[in-house]
């Protein structure tokens, strides 16, 4: 269950301070207590607190965040959540399915996961959602899908403790079994790791003249995508990035 | 899904109204349109509309009873909830193997189920649990467990849907499912196609004097691996050898 503790709640601009509250309690009641507020219009706010009843440790310990960069940079997975369908696909998991690959990925005690929930009103922004690995789609009424915030955490942190306990108890064993020796170049790549590998290539992608306007939005997006479903290794951005070189290279000399 | 129209949801003596209200909601966010409610305090009641958030249409159709007795005569099934540990134990399953055995029973058109929840302060009482055929435990943080009603309702509800779902479906709601509208482009690749950019990607590097052996075999096993984790799609696998045909060109050229 210590693994609970290596996983992020990140509200994305939380606009009711109300919201903040339900959402510690929600996480305490299934074992979480990291809870990371990007950029909240009211915190710390009595109504949190009151709304917190008996989780305000979480509160306490809350960690508040200028941008999205600053409260995921440092984890080796980040996922995001919808009830929406959106134009843009990506990759979707069910909370079931989710909790298992975060309660897998958490096996290795240095690596973090986030999972970021958007506003109130409308959700995280695709751009948001260009920075996560896959996401978790409740698979709600389509003719009624507005869970507030607390019940999408609740739900999310529900199946992460239900995981959690048939992980300890091996009741379910893990389809893969999480290797906990992992050399570092093998290690997952952070958030930024993998940030600067898309900046090289759209640089690179630039000066190939390949992209015809500039910054080439919708390609980087469908790249982001891409990469972002392959879960890159630290080993794996060195030789993108080493072929990016090379390409780069060859521009300067010709 | 029609099953969960036979499951019906009973509130027994709910205090607050406001809680009526989020339950209404959590219910139609999952499906879930029966709610009866036992000797409310108040009811009908503008905190329960106001909570309700568009879930109206299940405040306006909930059934208003005297007794449990009348609420659950006419029910095959009848469970109830606690997130408490009891000095006399009831035969307890967590909320999955619940909604199993809900939904296995309700897949006769005409057995009706029955899900009570306790007062917001003390619960059902063991008189009330005697009623029950088994008891819902939903494995909180045992050392903070304080669900709200609207909280338990929703995760319940949540697991009757996951498992209506898979019954629907045929299939566990454990699989990876992408929610797509799958036009041609978005397909997966075939392994062919997948291959074909491989030595697409193989001959660029050639010709970039980026491998040092050729073939490169342990390279191209590294970017094999790191290609066939992403899952590409057919565009990707478009825009992945433009790029290449664009370093390919430049490579011509100089």
């Amino acid at each position: 269950m210590d693994q609970l503790s290596q996983i992020k709640i990140v509200l994305v601009e939380p606009t009711h301070p109300g919201n903040i509250g339900s959402v510690a309690r929600a996480m305490k009641t299934m074992g979480l207590s990291r809870l990371v507020l990007v950029n909240p219009k009211k915190f710390p706010h009595y109504e949190a607190s009151k709304l917190a009843a008996g989780a305000e440790s979480v509160l306490e310990q809350a960690e508040v965040m200028q941008t999205l960069s600053d409260a995921i940079d440092e984890c080796t997975l980040v996922v995001g959540t919808s009830v929406r369908d959106r134009e843009v696909t990506w990759p979707t998991r069910d909370p079931r399915a989710a909790a298992q690959a975060i309660i897998q990925h958490t096996a290795v005690p240095t690596q973090q996961a986030a999972i970021l929930f958007g506003r109130e009103s409308s959700g995280l922004t695709n751009a948001e959602l260009d920075q996560c690995q896959f996401q978790i789609r409740i698979p709600a009424n389509p003719e009624y899908s507005s869970l507030n915030l607390a019940s999408a955490v609740q739900l999310i942190n529900y199946e992460l403790r239900m995981q959690a306990i048939a992980q300890t108890d091996g009741l379910e064993p893990l389809s893969e079994q999480p290797v906990t020796n992992v050399a570092a170049r093998q290690r997952p790549a952070t958030k930024a790791e993998r940030e600067g590998h898309l900046e090289h290539l759209q640089n690179t992608l630039v000066a190939l003249d390949f992209v015809k306007v500039n910054p080439p939005t919708v390609l980087m997006r469908k790249l982001t995508r891409l990469y972002n479903k392959a879960d890159l290794t630290v080993e794996e951005i060195q030789i993108l990035r080493g072929i990016l070189a090379s390409v780069d290279q060859h521009l300067t000399r010709s």
